[in-house]
Order: C-alpha cells, then sequence, then structure tokens
C-alpha cells in the first residue's frame, strides 16, 4: 500500500496493527563518479522491488525520505544535511505522526549509514516517551543488514558495504549506468581502516577519503548489482513479513 | 540542473551565484477525493515543466522534499508533518548546506500553504544569522501567489487557491486522474470563510471542514487544470529568471 | 478593561469568553528622525482610543509588550529585539498563561511589522498544541491592516505602510512632535522596492535603507496622523467587536 | 537617558562604557487587595525618582520590562509569566542587544523577587558566553536588596520584602491609593515561614498564601511608603553611582 | 540508606515520604595549591560523617555528582563543567527519576558556590513543573550555609567561604594531606572583593583571581579542618532531621 | 593519571595529545539480586585494574561518571537516568572541556549498553562540530566489546553480555560478593530474544523481563568474574595503548 496514493479515510480505516514501513536515505557526496542521491536511488530501488512482493499488501510504504543524517560529508558540496539533533527530531515526527492514531507497528528501512545510529536513538527516545504502550513494535533495519552478499553472491571483492563502493557502484550500473560517470577503472581503492574498532570513531569523510569513496569502485560490475538487489530485496521482504506476522509483543521480532 | 545526479566535484565548481531551489510541499489529507501526495504531485508537475524552460539551466534543482509543515491537518490520518519548530530548522538546515560553501541564492519554490509563514521565518531566522553576508538572496515563493490565474483562466468558480479545491483538484485531474477517487459532483463546497481577515486565526482543519477540503472540488475539470498548470509554471520561470538575473544586491529581485 | 489594574479575584470571575487583546510593539531603530519607541508610542495610542469606545468594556487589555522581533535592525544600535524564536516562545507564553485558566479568545494586536509573521507561527503552533479545544479563538490583527487609509484619506504620499515613513512620522507629529528630530523636509525618500514579491525576501534594515526609514517621511504632518489614527483605531475597534460578538467556533470571526 | 526616546545615531555616538539599566518586574497576581501590576508600578516609581538625581544622565535607561518569572502565581488567574528557561533567555537577548554594540556595563534593575534567581543565571550565562570580554560589568540588582529600610524608617512591622504585603502595599498608597482595593485593615498577615532556611524551597504560592499576600498589609501607609520609596532611590541612585564610577574591570564594583 | 547499594524492589518498598539525598559538587580548579576534586572529596567527607549519625537511617542517599556547574573556571585547564542549560536539565532529571515513582522528599546537599544558583533555579522549575502535586519537599542546601563556624570556631581568619581558601585548604588538609601542594605558606591571599553587592555581578575565575584562589589558603592548618567539618555536618544533619521530621506540606521546613 | 588528584597548571602543562579517559557507566535497576550501582561498581573495577598498568601513566583519567542513560530502565524505582537528549549534552560538554583547551585525543569508556548508541551519537556530533580540526581522535569503548571472552574463558554459559546476567554477576561476586542478594540458583534465566535483529528495536525493559535480568544469573561464580575482569583489563588496556601510540591523523586507531 502506498501512503501517498491513498486518501486519509482509507488510512483512518486500517487496522492500527499494519506496519508503517518509512524508506529513509540521504543525498550526500558519493565520491568523483558517482551522484549525489545515490543513497535514495538505491533503496529506492530495494523498496521498488519489495513492494512487487505478497508482503506489500500488508504494509503501508511511506514515500522515502532522501533527506538524510550527512553532517559528515559536509565538507564536499552538494550534500544536503539535516542537523544531527533535527534528524532525530525528524524521525520522532514521522513516527509520532502515526502513533498518534494508534498505530503501533512504525519500520524506518535504511540505506544510509550516518542513519543508522540516529535511527536507533530516536527509537529509543520514542519508546521511552510511550513507555506506557506495551504493543508498540519500533524498528530500524538498515538493508544491508538484512543479508549477507558475501555468502551468497560469488565474484566480490569486498566484504562489507562501503561508500560509492564496489556495491553501490554495481547496483548503480544496474538501474541508472548513465549517472556512473568517468573511468571506473581508474578509480583508486581506498581502504576501510579499523575506524577505532571495536569501538566507535567520530569522524568526517576527509578523515577517511579525500576523493570521497571508500572500497574499490572499480571491481563494480552490473551483474554484482543484479546479485545484491535481489539479495537485500529478499532480506527486507523476509523482516517485513516477519513484522507483519509478529504478536506484537514481547522482544523478539 | 539537477542536483540529485550530480556529483560533487560538479556542485563544487559552480559559480557561487547559481540560484539553489529547494521545492517544497507536504504529505497531508486532501479530502475524501485526493490523495495525501497531492501537494507534493502539483508542486512536482509545476517544476517539472519549469524544468524544460531556458531558465532551467542556471538553476540547480533539488528534489523535491515531501514533508512539509503539516499539524494543523493532523486530526486526519496518514498525514505526515514536521512539528513546527523542527519545520523551521530544517528549512533553515537545507539553506545552510549550500550557504556554508559560499553560495548565495536560495529559493523555496512551495506548494503548500502550510509552508508560507514558516518559510519565511526561516528565511528571516537565517537572513539574521549570516547578517554580515551582504550578497544574500533568500526567497521562498509559494506558486499559486506566482500568478494570477483569475486574470486569465475563464470558467474558474473560486477565486483564491483552496485546499483539495477547484484549483487542485483539476490539476490532478490532468496529471492522475486516476487517483481522484468517488463522485466528484457529490462533493459539496466548503465556503473558505473569513479566517480571521484582516487578521489572521490560528486553526485546524475541523475548524473549517470536516471532509477535509476547502472550495468547490464538483467544479473540477482536467482543461482547467491543464490552464493552471500553465499559468503557474509561467509564473515560477517568471520569477527564477529575475532571480537568475539579479544584481544580488539590495531589496528588488 | 485594565488587566493591569485588577486583582487576580476580579480576573478569576471573568467570563471565559472574554477576549483577551495583548498589545505588541517593538522598541528599534527608526531612522535618523524617529525615536526608538516609536512603533510602541503609536500602537499604545491606538489601544488609548480604542479604551475609549465601547468594544472596551467587553475586552480585557494586557499592558503593552514593547519588546519585539526586531533582530533586522539590530545593526543600528539602540534596537532591542528578542531572538527569533524566543519571541515565538514569548507570545506563546503571554497566550498559555490565561489559557490555563480555561479562556478562549486571545487577540495580538500588532503595532510591528517584524511581528506579523511570528505571531502567525505562534498562533499557529498554539492551535495545534491545544488541539482539542475546540472553542478557541486565537487571533492577530497588524493595526495597519484594519482599515485602507488611501481609500479615506485624501493626500497621502504613500501607498502602504513603510517604516518612520510618512505615516508613522504623521502620527508620531500627532502625539510627541517633540521626539521627531532634525529638518524632516531634508529626509530623502527611501522607496519601498519589490522584496522579492509576490514571494518573500529574508532582509535585514541594511539591505533596503542606510539611514534607517523606508518611505517618504517628508511628507508627514500631524494634520495626517490624526486621520490616521482615527481610521486605524475604528478599525480595530471593528475588529474586536467583531471577535466579541462571535459564537466563538468555526472559521468566520 | 531615555532609550526610548532617542535615535539610533544618538545611541550610537554613546560612550560603549555608559551603563545600560534594564528595569525588570512582574505582572502578577497581589492578592485580593492590590493590583496584578504592583510589582512594576513600584519598580516604575523608583526608577522615575532615580531619573530626577544626577547620576540619571550618566546612564542609559530601557523601557521597564513588565513580564517577569512569575510561575510560582500562575494559579491565581491574570499573572502573566514567561516560562523560566524563556526568561532567562529574555535577559540575555536584552543584554545582547547592546553586548554586540561594544557596550560593556549592563545592569537589571529589579522588582520582582522571583526574577532575582534568573538574572543571577543569566548572567551567569552571559559572562562565561563572552568570556575573552575582560572589561564587562554584568549586574544586577534588586531595589530593596540597595537599602535596609528598618534601620532607617521608624515603625515597620516587617523586618523584610514580602508580597503585596506592609512594605508594597504602603508604597502603592504612596503613589496609586485607589488601586488598592477593600478593607485593608481586615486583611490578615500571612506570616513568612521559613521556606527552607538555610536553603531554599521550591514553591508556589499556594504553599505559602491562599489569598496571594505574606506578610501584614494591614499595617500599611501612605507615610510609610514615601518611606519606602526615598531609601529605595538612595539605594539603587548610590548603586547606578558606583557602577558608573567604576574602572570597570575587577570584581569590585 | 545507600541509594547505590540497594536492589530496585527495595527502593520500590520505601514509603513515598523518604528523604532523597543528591549530593552535588563539582571538579573544577582549585588554585595551585589544591586537586581539582576539591569540592567533591570536602562534600564526600560531609556526607560520610552524616552517614554516621542516626538521621542517616531515615533517609536515602545517592552517590554524589561530581560534575557540576564550573563554567566560570574553565579558562583553567582540567575544570569539568556541565553547560549551565545542561546542569539544569541535569538536577531536573535527578528529581524526576524519584519524582516519577511518587517520592515528594527532594533535597539537593551541595558542596559547590557555582551550584547554588542552578539548584534553586531548578527547583522553582520543578515546582512549577509538578504544581498540582501539593505534598513536594524540594529543597537545596549548600553545606557551609548550614552553619556559622564563625561563631563556633576560634581562630578563623575568614568570614565566610571562599575558593581554595583557608576553610576549603583546612578541611582537606584533614583528609587528604597529601593532596595539599606546594608551599601553602607562600601563597598569598587574594581578596574576595565587593563582586558587585549587595547586587550580583557575572564573573568568570580570572576576573577575581589570577592563581584561581580566592582567600587566605595560608591560614590553613588541619585542626581547623576538622572543626569546620564537625560543624558543617551537624549543620546537615540538623537540617536533614527538620526535612524527616516536617508534615511535608507548607512552607516551613 | 588521576584528573581528580591534579592541580589545574599541571593539566595545563600536559601534552595536548595526552589522551583523556571518561569512564561512563549508571545507576540502574539489575533485577532482584544485584545492586543499583552494579555497571559503575563493573566498570570502575575495570578501570582501576588499568591504572596498574603501564599505559595509564600515558593517560588521563577523569573520574567516573555514573549518571547513564538509562530512561528503559526507569520502570523500576531507584534508577537514575539523564533524559535523552540530555544525556548527550552531557558527554559533548565533557569532552569539550578539555577540546576548549586544545586537547585532541577522547576516549568515552563505557560500562552501560545503554550508553552505547548514545556516545556515538555525541562524538558524531562533536566530530561534525569541530570538523576544521583534522587531529581529533574521537573515540568511545564499551568494555564488553574490547575482547571475546568465550573464546579464552572456559565454562561460560553466555554468548555474550546481558543484564544483571552470569558475566554481570560474576564479576559482582568477585569484588563485592555481599552486594549479590538473595538465592541465585532460584533465579530463573530470561533469555536474550532477537530484539529485532539484524535490526534494532527500540525498547524498555519491561518489554524483556519483569525481573529485570536479562541471561543466566544463577551461573555466575566469582571465578568467572576473576577471569572476566582480567579479559576485560587487557582488552581496554589495549585499546588504550593503540590510542596513545596512534600517530592522531587518519582513521586507523
Amino acid at each position: 500500500m502506498e501512503l501517498a496514493e491513498l486518501t486519509w479515510p482509507v488510512v483512518a480505516a486500517l487496522p492500527r496493527t499494519t506496519p508503517i514501513v518509512f524508506p529513509i536515505a540521504a543525498l550526500e557526496q558519493h565520491g568523483h563518479h558517482m551522484p549525489l542521491f545515490t543513497d535514495s536511488l538505491l533503496l529506492g530501488e530495494v523498496i521498488r522491488r519489495v513492494k512487487q512482493l505478497p508482503v506489500a499488501g500488508k504494509v503501508l510504504f511511506a514515500p522515502l525520505q532522501w533527506l538524510g543524517n550527512s553532517h559528515h560529508h559536509l565538507d564536499m558540496p552538494g550534500t544536503l544535511s539535516a542537523s544531527p539533533r533535527v534528524y532525530l527530531d525528524l524521525l520522532r515526527d514521522l513516527a509520532e505522526n502515526f502513533l498518534a492514531h494508534g498505530f503501533t507497528r512504525i519500520a524506518f528501512v535504511n540505506g544510509h549509514g550516518g542513519n543508522t545510529t540516529p535511527s536507533q536513538q530516536a527509537l529509543f527516545e520514542l519508546r521511552q516517551k510511550y513507555r506506557d504502550r506495551r504493543d508498540l513494535m519500533l524498528l530500524s533495519l538498515t538493508y544491508w543488514d538484512a543479508a549477507k552478499p558475501n555468502e551468497i553472491i560469488a565474484g566480490l571483492t569486498q566484504k562489507e558495504m562501503g561508500h560509492a563502493c564496489e556495491w553501490e557502484t554495481s547496483m548503480m550500473l544496474t538501474i541508472r549506468p548513465e549517472l556512473v560517470v568517468g573511468d571506473l577503472s581508474a578509480v583508486t581503492e581506498v581502504p576501510f581502516g579499523t575506524g577505532g574498532a571495536p569501538g566507535y570513531r567520530g569522524w568526517t569523510m576527509p578523515d577517511r577519503s579525500e576523493p570521497g569513496h571508500i572500497g574499490s569502485p572499480a571491481a563494480a560490475t552490473a551483474e554484482k548489482g543484479e546479485a545484491l538487489f535481489r539479495v537485500f530485496t529478499a532480506g527486507v521482504a523476509a523482516y517485513l513479513e516477519r513484522m507483519t506476522s509478529h504478536a506484537g509483543h514481547g522482544w523478539d521480532v
């Protein structure tokens, strides 16, 4: 179900256990070879494919919110980013718009690494604010955490998602190849680094990469992209299926 | 120029006087006969048409931000709205993303009545914050203020823009007729009222309309919609042309 | 009724439909020829005259709040201004002080252009916050919007209110001529400009006027001032009469 | 010097060591026998008398800000109060309006007990914010702390300032006797209590007094009021004299 | 009772009139001769001694919160301070954690001068927020206000508490003499100054003292320290006894 | 180096690359069998042991901040928690106190699961705020992420850290056995659940556990506790060693 295309009386008549899905992504620099809208285009494609599947009939999809938490990319012009606290508020507001009408199941499906921590912080805050509503199911899922492509797809160079990397570039080659510009084979690898693991290190993109990508864009192919879309789509769909079939109470989903 | 499709080095190379246009709209109830995404669809069509015109080559368009200031519609489920102060912050952030890189000309092109006051408040705040940058041109324009359809188009019932009204319904019939649902001829007129004029009255939609529309949807036709799109498109394009050709200093645009 | 002179038990005994009027103005630069308190003095005189009329017996007047939203004048020393968000909060607080006791009708009567957008924003926020109180009548009125002097008074040079202009200077000549300083005939006209119309442009006073006035002070006379006071007083009184006699529900006032 | 009556070029020409005085008071319940504007009227009279003295020529007086920190009186209708944090912001803004132009000496002269802690908190915050400006002199003075009436005036029943008490009622009898209503001799004493001394106890007026006064209004006379005004006026004037003649650096004033 | 050592079911079973004591201090510069933790060590010792007394059995002690409102000391490195508003929020949160479970008696026992105004501001705000809970007893007490050592202890040089002064240095010599460093006899007196009395002056430590102490550290002895601890401990214990035995309503404690 | 015991001139003389360690934990419910201070006691012991090691000579340790982000435990009385945004501000303030003096390396060493997301959010915000300081190393590390006990210690029942669980109870038995109350063998296991993995689910403790623990306390022994302390201490020490020996720039630590 597409929220955008419904009238309000139709929404008013929905069961309050209907899962509401908010796709959230970003508009931010993706190196010299990929467009600013990369995260939104890729998540948009994952969501488009999920909507072809049976689970889509049981879930209400909001339009993709392309404004993300991207201050770490602001040194590169063109990036649009909500301030960190504003982004927390924005996610809260989206959820509260439905919580106010008694809906109980909310999921942010995320396509941008910088949104992961804020979406958890926002859901933590929301759960506390509505602590007495025991039936709330407040979830976030970053799409590339929904599956393990390396266990399924042969030939991937990277072991994890980077930024404007083999994986993202491959997926863009699948859906919008004309937006991948320049000589890809000449784009040098930028290593992932440890990033303070097993802890966390605060960072901006210039701390990690001068051109703006992280990983191995030169290894990208449209075939890998198609395989990645299939794997991620299946993962997200399975997650929403679990959410839909859940009893609504308790910790397990 | 489409911001979404550019790479960051391309944006970095743009002249700092390039106007940046942020289309802003809403996802909110539009009565029993129109979809929640009405404002975003209509503004999106105006912008799409503007992009066909010569001025578009001199302007950088951000993607449409569909989350608006719609708390007055929150009684009707499905409406998504940023809290009033969060919306002010969001507009500020969008502008600052570019102001931080030295760009000087920002315009919000708006397609939702509830965004008008906040966009003025946000621009007021921004101008004060950057008071020492004398070359800033910070503008907002609601598209239906960009032209006077009644002086041009024959047969219009309404004298001004309402909500899910003759004008909006007509435009939707032009671009997405399948999203206009029910028997339009049976949708009764909801009068505009005075609304506290010549002052202002704080309101929520149930103060004004039980079904959620204001005006005369039954008078809508696809032909009127096409005429309205043409008039509004021309008005917005002319405004952007003025913005583009302006010297950048002083009060006149 | 003068709130300032009442005891609290008298206020406690008032009908909850009693309109509460908050006069709001500013203390800000008014060019080289007019005092900082111009807006407060002029609105104070309008209110003083309204209090002579019958409607005053049905309305409770708070003292004039002279601190306004005047950051756009801060480049000129002496201006006192609340920060934009603080001003929104201040207006909210004033209204809530009475809303908390069940009063339902609040009006800001405004004498400063910079307060117009914030008073609308504040009333919007208040209406949403108390969305379930269907009997609220939350109004703002800028006094020069309450009448059309050009249709009534002969000889006015300006078509609209400026700043430290023909109209304001005339009114000051009527009530406090000793506070109009310097050779008025030598004060050159500062044109209004378009200001981004039909859109809005964020501005500070140095964007528009170096001396600090906008319009034609040299055209001011005490006679014009008296005529303006009469017209505006009648307009404000008529508005309060409408507010007083209103049923309290619905959009019309 | 009256800020309200000056033009901005006159303010711009003042020495930056000119002390700026902000009189701050309240509009809040003062029992069954005294008007809501008591604090503002009394401080206004103190300031009016100070302005007759030589020190007034060296000091710039802002108009009295009647909106105070009065939430502890909000149970009694008619009270107007800024929210606690908004009041801190309002005081900060007033000071910053002048600090931004290089002025260095600011004093809040206060006539309301509820403003004492906030004015100290606000000055603390301001001093830290502008920590590198070593010449700042940021002061607050509550007028009844500026003198010790019991050591000077014979016949006072109270040892300290209360609320709508012997002292305040006496002063009101001096300047506006018609605003003291009812049979004063029948107003019973409300004892001061310990209030958690030598610590502090958070309170609202109903914690301390049902009618709204604290102290002994029945002991009030206009003669005592005149004597109190003289003592307090002298105290405030002496304080401003110290402020004016101070070198500007260091802890002593 | 030590909150830290209890399990939650034990706390859940406590009478709601049990006083909750929050010791609050600071980690901030204390001159060249005293450690950063001085305030926390000294208050900790006062609290440790109070816990030996009978009243301790009727009171629940939270652990000492060492992070204080110390921005006025931030010019000296090592100082840790919450921002002024954050400190207000932190105190509010501590109290609300217990207010939310129906507890009614809260006391901040304070060991840092910079916390005095904020603790009063925080309690003021809390009392207003929970204005309808008439049984709340919200208190703060700075330990050196709980007694008058000069009236009891012979030989004290100072008349009041300073900073890293005779009194504090004496107390440190009593409990942790190894943390008093350098040649104490060579530490010169820094006079108290008037500090804007009888008003208040916003300050940072460099406004008052270059080395960071105020008062006469050279006069410190361990014997004076022991005497001071005894006097202050008795004062705090007596205050808590009053709090414990109070009826809970009304202004007196 | 113990920050608490130093004087400010000693801190002022430290190299700006000295790592500053802020231990952060919580005071919150830990089931029926463990005290509220569990997290703080356990992290305190880890830090105490780290301080015995050579790395401690190169690092400056702040005192443990026991107030954590524990709103998810607030249903159980006794829990003390900063509001979510206040906790973000508090962490920011701690770091900024040192950043303001030019220090470049900050690490939060964390002993409470609820602090993990906020510490990352806070560091993200800090890094953006000081984006132009390229030498900043802003880190957080939760102590149980610093090692993999299951790969080293035989006999552990749990595979990961729970709450008041086998691991935490074991460690408490090692250092403060008298604070483990009741019949441990009778404490039933509370399973971990999926918690929305591979996504995140907003939760409060009653969503997961009625008694307040998660995991298998009955499996706890003091021997396991000692082994866990050794493993975690080594892990934290190794991390600080990496931090100390790092060049300061770049993503790797």
